[in-house]
């Protein structure tokens, strides 16, 4: 599960990795009226991030780093943002992981200077999409969670197929 | 309630406005491990405080705004700490409200450029204490407490009373 951080928009992404390549199973937008106070948005963000949890047992969060070019404020917010949605995962007994915006990149299109459309172009092939997926947070969530998927989750999946086999099958299906 | 928010240290103050002076009722330090992961350090907090909120009932939640002078590793741990402070009050129905540094120090001492031990002096003397209180994360934490308290806290209560005057004795009471 990849996780765009944000108190007004929150992207979510998931994907599932089945043999050496990955599908998309659900992504979309956690929104939140600018109107609400910021305690009642992290409520909000919180619910629907269990809810999705619960309905989809990922077996890892992997969460976009917070991007500090951004102002004081909104930097505050995503923060809090993806405080509570690592608090979901914790709630859950999953584990997080933090990747920067140049290594999802990377990951997903071979280049840490990639451009944002070519991100969601390369998301959009690599999960077999007819078209690149949007909105745009829905993207970054499902590039987040390719980065995973493809780098550190693969590598995790290796290692625990080494010692127990049925872990293999259950991260496959 | 007054949160001086962190992830490994996370300081905790509840006060009660008696009329016109205040009275401590508790206050402490969350404290997580630097080994256990941030989602765990999250988790933890997150049910530290909802347990102080169910025993205390505050009102009320005030946090120290994130001070972005530090390095933005743990500026990113402080604004995940205040999101899940945050959460734990919504899910209770208490209002948040957010406060600088500088505002607390010129509630508490009258000048927005007042040094720590002074501010620490200041509380134990506005909550009657025969000593500054200590740890530091829970003096700063009930230094927030008496801002909210004693300033735009007051105010609002002073609102309510006019309006619906029961209110007046839960909040004094």
């Amino acid at each position: 599960m990849g996780i765009d951080p944000g108190a007004a928009n929150l992207g979510f992404g998931i994907v599932r990795v089945e043999g050496n390549h990955m599908v998309a199973l659900d992504g979309g937008v956690v929104e939140t009226a600018p109107e609400l106070p910021m305690e009642k948005r992290l409520e909000r963000i919180h619910r629907a991030l269990a809810e999705l949890i619960a309905w989809h047992e990922p077996k890892a969060m992997a969460i976009e780093d917070i991007y500090f070019g951004k102002n004081v404020h909104s930097a505050m917010a995503v923060g809090r943002a993806s405080g509570v949605a690592m608090l979901a995962a914790a709630q859950r007994g999953i584990s997080c992981f933090s990747y920067t915006p140049q290594a999802i990149k990377m990951a997903v299109c071979g280049s840490g200077g990639a451009g944002k459309r070519q991100v969601q172009r390369m998301v959009g092939t690599l999960l077999g999409l007819p078209e690149p997926p949007s909105p745009d947070h829905a993207a970054d969530a499902l590039a987040v969670a390719i980065c995973h998927g493809g780098g550190a989750g693969r590598r995790e999946a290796i290692a625990v197929a080494e010692t127990v086999s049925p872990a293999r099958e259950r991260l496959a299906g």
